[in-house]
């Protein structure tokens, strides 16, 4: 039976993990939001079998829906692609729309290889990474001021203000070593920032969020508690809001925004970047 | 002074985070390694003054480099890309490339929206994914047994084979509740898995690594010990190897493989993705 034509099924199809035709798909497609898309990721195809199959459950699909699927790739290997642009979906190529143009910038063929951690410098790469990642998880929630020298950036905000993620993101993504510290009420009280953390004044930036916002989150954690109400919320931000202020500490809202609009903004405004590709 | 040919300057230039463009970019240059690239990523072009600025400094390196530099841009606003495509640079456009053939496949304008976080299910996906972080730093290095019944996947390893990263990569970018559960020389004298295991067998997925690698990564950290040295790698990765093989734990190894291919490899492997995009 033909499905209702809001309804699509995609294709990621990819030589690697995928992610990358993910992501570059995710994004064209939230420019047709009326539509709902049912997302198959076929990642691994690195033999002229695993082509065919892909092209086998792309067509199925085109049967099944009665509509062509969309197929976004970043198959490299020409044999397999040519395979792929064989199947009824409509193909959208990575590789196809900007492999050809560089070529003739650069004046060299591509390698054709495939993506992935072939040599020593992802090696480093890899080891960096790790690095980073140990050093945030050690540095989590002001469990630890040691090695506050080596941090990249010191996030700062109150209970779930959404410090955690955001670190983790830093270290993960961008090989940041990223710590983070409450301010709790004890702070407020003392209305200074946590000790540990005036030296390190210019890797300081906070993250604040809506009380509102903050009490829902809040209140799935301890339910109908003083620490999730309203009124707490509201007292909290406003005296991390103050106390950053007086001390010069940048910040940013995270209540509208994702982790990784976060995490990006935070290296625009202290013009941090540590990733060596 | 031109710069060696070799070498080229290289932007992404986004209205929003610029991970996309960047993602894609990098997969696009990796076929293109004798390059050295020198990257600069310009975030959040969000008005007309921002995007005049970009082609500014793309016009600036194509004059101190002698050579045209490389622009890869998500921008959907169509009068900033209009402003973009104005610089010197080459510009690979990802929506000029794939938005107009899907327009005419979906026979709908897109809706040129910027992406990000805007609506309710991105506030549902964000609880998730901020759940999936919390469990995984809960569960992390068999620290905690409590709710493993939750867990999406539960990794088992010998100290440094690659799960902490892994859990919180699955967790991050997955959305998933993701344990993990060293393997240590107590549960080779035993051998038997952690006690806590068993009864979820068949989320359990093993990473391995070569001795010779988990020595280095070892070295790293603990300098000449037991610990890291090629022998004791030796002997707790065959342990290790045996029990899963006994146990019938599926595994893969983590050697030679980015964290990214690790995670996609154990979806393919358990069937797993909670993704709800």
């Amino acid at each position: 039976m033909p499905t209702s034509s809001l309804e699509r099924s995609v294709f990621f199809v990819s030589d690697g993990t995928g992610i990358t035709a993910e992501t570059m798909g995710h994004s064209v497609l939230t420019q047709f939001d009326q539509f709902q898309f049912r997302e198959v990721r076929i990642p691994f195809v690195d033999e002229l079998g695993k082509a065919q199959a892909a092209v086998q459950r792309i067509n199925d699909a085109s049967v099944r829906d009665g509509l062509r699927p969309i197929v976004f790739t970043t198959l490299v290997n020409p044999e397999m692609n040519r395979v792929l642009h064989q199947s009824q979906g409509l193909v959208l190529d990575l590789f196809a729309s900007f492999v050809a143009p560089l070529e003739q910038e650069l004046r060299v063929k591509s390698t054709q290889t495939i993506g992935g951690f072939h040599n020593m410098s992802d090696a480093d790469a890899y080891t960096n990474r790790m690095e980073a990642i140990n050093f945030t998880l050690a540095h989590d929630d002001g469990q630890s001021s040691k090695g506050l020298k080596e941090a990249d950036v010191i996030l700062l905000g109150v209970s779930r203000s959404g410090k955690t993620p955001t670190t983790l993101y830093l270290a993960m993504q961008f090989g940041l070593k990223a710590a983070n510290y409450p301010l709790i009420p004890e702070d407020f009280e003392r209305d200074t920032l946590p000790e540990a953390l005036p030296p390190f004044r210019e890797k300081l930036f906070g993250l604040t969020i809506l009380p509102e916002r903050l009490a829902e989150i809040r209140h799935e954690r301890r339910p109908n508690s003083k620490y999730a109400s309203l009124a707490n919320c509201r007292y909290e931000v406003e005296a991390a809001e103050k106390m950053m202020k007086r001390e010069s500490v940048r910040w940013l809202s995270s209540t509208t925004k994702s982790i990784e609009e976060i995490a990006a903004t935070i290296i625009e405004e202290i013009k941090i970047d540590r990733r060596s590709y």
